[in-house]
């Protein structure tokens, strides 16, 4: 069954609930000698952490990491890295409400169709919250300072869209972590964004919460990674962001757009530029054949909206017996601006495992 | 860099390329004692077979396969199965114009920037080629009948889009194969089936390509399938997707239609149906938290129109050289009508995959 | 890279290192609704740490267990477990004569060798450490209770032999944890213990060390764990004993003894017995063909001699100059009585890996 | 439950059965570039077939290789590569016999307790036949190409051991495979192996067996392969040889003569030659804490009598039923001529799986 580890050489493990003790990750296949302490870790996990922001969840959660193992006199040793984030607050207010009452959009019913009434950690959602995302972040840290260093690949997300509001990015290649992180809903066109805040708050103020897009995109990745058939790039980058709560589509490169073009309109010709083969358009979104073609790394993922809603929504108890529920907690009323810096530590630690995977073929 | 297995438990592991002398894949996982024949995989097989109809590229390809091993006196042993797809005719025709030219969409330039120039078999796409999906439908045809003799799953595919044409199918989960098999696009809407034939020709005839969309659904899918918190069944399907070659973007039940959504809307509210409990409706695309919920699994992808067009492209060689390409050879105007029986196979994989993982679990 | 899992459905990741923070392990596949406290932990835990005895180091170390997810109000959830041992006095005395002097027999040099000289935490052995075998000893005794549970298998591991004298133990299956636990060299024959107690004595005024064997075996476990062609139950008993310190060699049932055995008398004749096939000895060590068959699983280790001793020995520095190193520390003149539970739980957690692989492919 | 691949990036996936179609091997993670063809693999393979010398078995099995993928022009692609080698005769002579009786020693039993009665292909033992080590013969011989080109690395095994009469060979490391191939027991002491011979047609004559010890060993193996803590390059290995039928004991270096020593007469002490740092002895089989050394790494099997002899036994019917059995077949008198190409093609799997994994770890 398991279905806690996720990479070939470089592999992140995952423990941890919402209310429980804390969340740790092994990270497993980190080469020796890369400088790495806690404040490599701190930036993604402040762009991941509730409360950052009026358009998010204002709830507390723990966010301080310790590195516990694999790292000694500040440089990585090539062995397993531990690192434990405690949830800072975990004493159990008063689930009684969803302990019986499946919450509408949630896993509450299928973990327990999985694993049998009565053995969910129901306080917080357990294992289904996006609270275990706080160790993949701390990990994608480790993975993007991996992939900057060795091959100079920078990796940048955003908002695309929220609503029927979409931003209007030409260039995904050149958006900045500055320009993303200029305004709080974490998109780069600053006209869209003042409105998506107002959206969201205005989608709050009606008890109601709303979906959205992002857009990772990595530069500089070398052509040559990803592993045919099954483990093409685009395959584990699919995975990875299908990994991650509410998301409901992926797209790489010109994505559901593919489906209404014509292959003349739609290949991507070949050029050569300063010495170097390459194409004159990204609508492969950085990938052919599941490998990476040197272009940018280009992907989009449909996020839902929130779930829990204040509003009060029919449901049913676990026993099958009709109720109602209201989600009385405080919760994200988009789930997109904290979603960013998921999707870049997925994209990393794909990234870094293609790196080390093509990195096994070459000639010594 | 092993990419060439896929799955935990029932897991497939493949070799061959388009001209090579054939292609054969080993399914370990297999519980013993199920029937099983070469006649169980000829009706997918010959669903994605070229040469099938006006459609589809007229290109001939061996299609008998040949059980290896794992079967004995017409059941399963429980060991592993090898299935043989010798390929009909292995003759290189003149392949010189592809052998240095990179052609665009296609994962040439790729193949030789990951594995090194003069590397790759370039006949007919060699390793990259679709060629090799023809032993995933045969591992598919055995997944399928396992979940069905095990838990009456059924899977059907269909196309839902060629270009701008969509069909309009209310409810997926009462599609037929006979359905879908009426007419040579896959199309279930009759109406619009028609009209899919007409553009394909009409695309044909001006040396052109088209993408589309398909949609694959399984029904009867218990629930509890799928593993928490990488190997979701969301993200296993999804991933499943992106192994395919062309897939641009994956969906799963209200997809990308997510962003534009309120919390309210989206929701699927639980209630008891003849004792039983579900959800009134189906936009979570019959997996909540990753795990099947019970719904139909509702899954669409994105299909790139094919790269392979007659018209004449700018390009360049191996070495750089600016050049021109058209391809000659027989190839798909539009990859939809044959992609359904892949995407059926890589759902049913996944599928098998988790229902002997949830299986594992259960106490003796 | 990767080498810090173990499993395939029960398996265990860990990571630390001896004088870090502490050692921590994830155990993925343990199903839901099993007790489980620290208490479960605490006894195997007991039995190997050190300063349990005159016969073994007297050195400290944390051996408190914290269980940080996975279990709820008392039982497991089915999602991942992970344990975490702090290290209780992590701060680093003088290593400045092993920082850069190669002890013999250890993984000073190899390490540097791997991962590049000054990358290693050379505190107390770092990584390759016995310390990082708490984790591994925490989650035995889980995977233990899983298998009484489920089969009602026992493990018992006691001490076969230090330096020349060999206990007769003419029933392994009979042997009790009290048997082995009424002394402290865990020997089930308590003449030769006393005297295998004298010889550890005498070897530590010696300033030596001494070698051994330990046997391992398992009762109730059921025919049919194990899979064919590479993950039989052998080879994985085989590989979990060699990924222990210090072993140096392996067996099952009648081991290096059938060299000098003909056919006729080491096959073990199949009888009835009670209704039951089985076979009427067992020097196939409880499996065929790599299959368990009923009979006691039964595994013995060749564990060297302790590698750390007080006397002075030759070695050369990390950049090859001739010095002398001696073991200033306090180790274990003997590794065996330590060893068994370490032994145990590597068994455990093979069975339990095997019992729920058999366990998938049981018919719904 | 899958058992049948081995390895994490060179792996090997096998499938085949003793009387089917044929055996076949998938090999992933092979280098692009690589000469390779069926000449490479007919030594080996004719050093493991059948009926190659009067202490071997008669019989006759088919062992010509055909490589179905992953090499081009005669050079590797990169790409999975997939051989077959098909049975010559998969007619069924009359196993009545054996179809309902378990043959002492072999896996009949335990085959049908995990997969249930009434599925086992029981013609010449089916999957649990020796047979399939064909393919992993071919496997190995690829990865010895591998090892020799990009490292030096050799590989040469020999028998060291057959009842009571054992080689003197005080030099591993200076064994060549020409002594090996000098006489048909492939002992590398022309003294011992002629007594050897007498020994095994004595044995014969007898309508017995006789079991024995095979020793392989790898030069030039460079120090830094192994993955701490649980693919150890000894775990690998050790792993690998119980993979291999009628495997009762593995050791490496001093094996289980470490029980008996002292601490400081085991350790081997550092020294530095040529400036090179390296060990002054060898007692630690080639590596230390699972790494590689430098030294050469020497590994010991004990591999048991022939199961199948012509006397009769008693045993059981699969209804539990007293009978009796004799084997009519050809069998082996003696595994060890035929074991030792299987020994070094499981330890040139497990090394140069390693030698990839080490090779990720490099900096760009």
């Amino acid at each position: 069954m398991p279905g806690n580890s996720f990479g070939t050489l470089f592999r992140i493990t995952t423990a941890g609930e919402s209310h429980g003790p804390g969340n740790v990750v092994i990270i497993d296949g980190v080469p020796p000698g890369m400088e790495l302490s806690a404040d490599d870790l701190r930036p993604d996990l402040q762009r991941r952490r509730p409360g950052q922001s009026k358009v998010t969840t204002q709830r507390k959660e723990g966010d301080e990491p310790e590195i516990l193992s694999g790292v000694f006199e500040g440089r990585t040793t090539g062995t397993s890295i531990a690192i434990l984030i405690r949830n800072e607050d975990q004493r159990s207010k008063d689930y009684a409400d969803i302990k019986d009452k499946y919450r509408p959009g949630h896993a509450d019913y299928t973990f327990d169709a999985k694993y049998g009434v009565g053995n969910r950690d129901y306080r917080g959602g357990g294992r289904s919250s996006a609270r275990e995302t706080n160790v993949r972040v701390a990990a994608g840290a480790v993975a993007k300072k991996l992939l900057r260093q060795w091959y100079g690949v920078s990796i940048v997300g955003y908002v695309k869209q929220i609503g029927p509001l979409a931003a209007d990015v030409p260039n995904p290649e050149n958006v900045t972590l500055e320009q993303v992180e200029s305004n709080i809903v974490r998109c780069p066109d600053p006209a869209v964004a003042q409105r998506m805040v107002d959206l969201i708050e205005k989608v709050r103020a009606e008890m109601d919460s709303i979906g959205g897009v992002a857009e990772i995109v990595a530069n500089n990745v070398p052509p040559g990674w990803g592993e045919p058939v099954f483990d093409k790039l685009k395959a584990d980058l699919g995975k990875a962001m299908f990994t991650l709560r509410a998301v409901m589509g992926v797209e790489e490169g010109a994505g559901f757009g593919v489906a209404t073009a014509r292959g003349s309109q739609n290949n991507d010709l070949f050029t050569t530029i300063d010495g170097r083969i390459t194409t004159r358009s990204n609508r492969h979104g950085g990938m052919l054949g599941g490998i990476s073609s040197g272009q940018p790394v280009v992907i989009r993922c449909a996020v839902k909206p929130t779930s829990s809603i204040p509003q009060e929504q029919e449901t049913v108890t676990s026993a099958g017996e009709p109720t109602t529920i209201s989600t009385k907690g405080r919760h994200d009323p988009c789930l997109l601006p904290r979603f960013v810096p998921m999707g870049e530590a997925m994209m990393a630690i794909v990234l870094a495992d293609h790196c080390l995977r093509q990195n096994a073929l070459r000639k010594p």
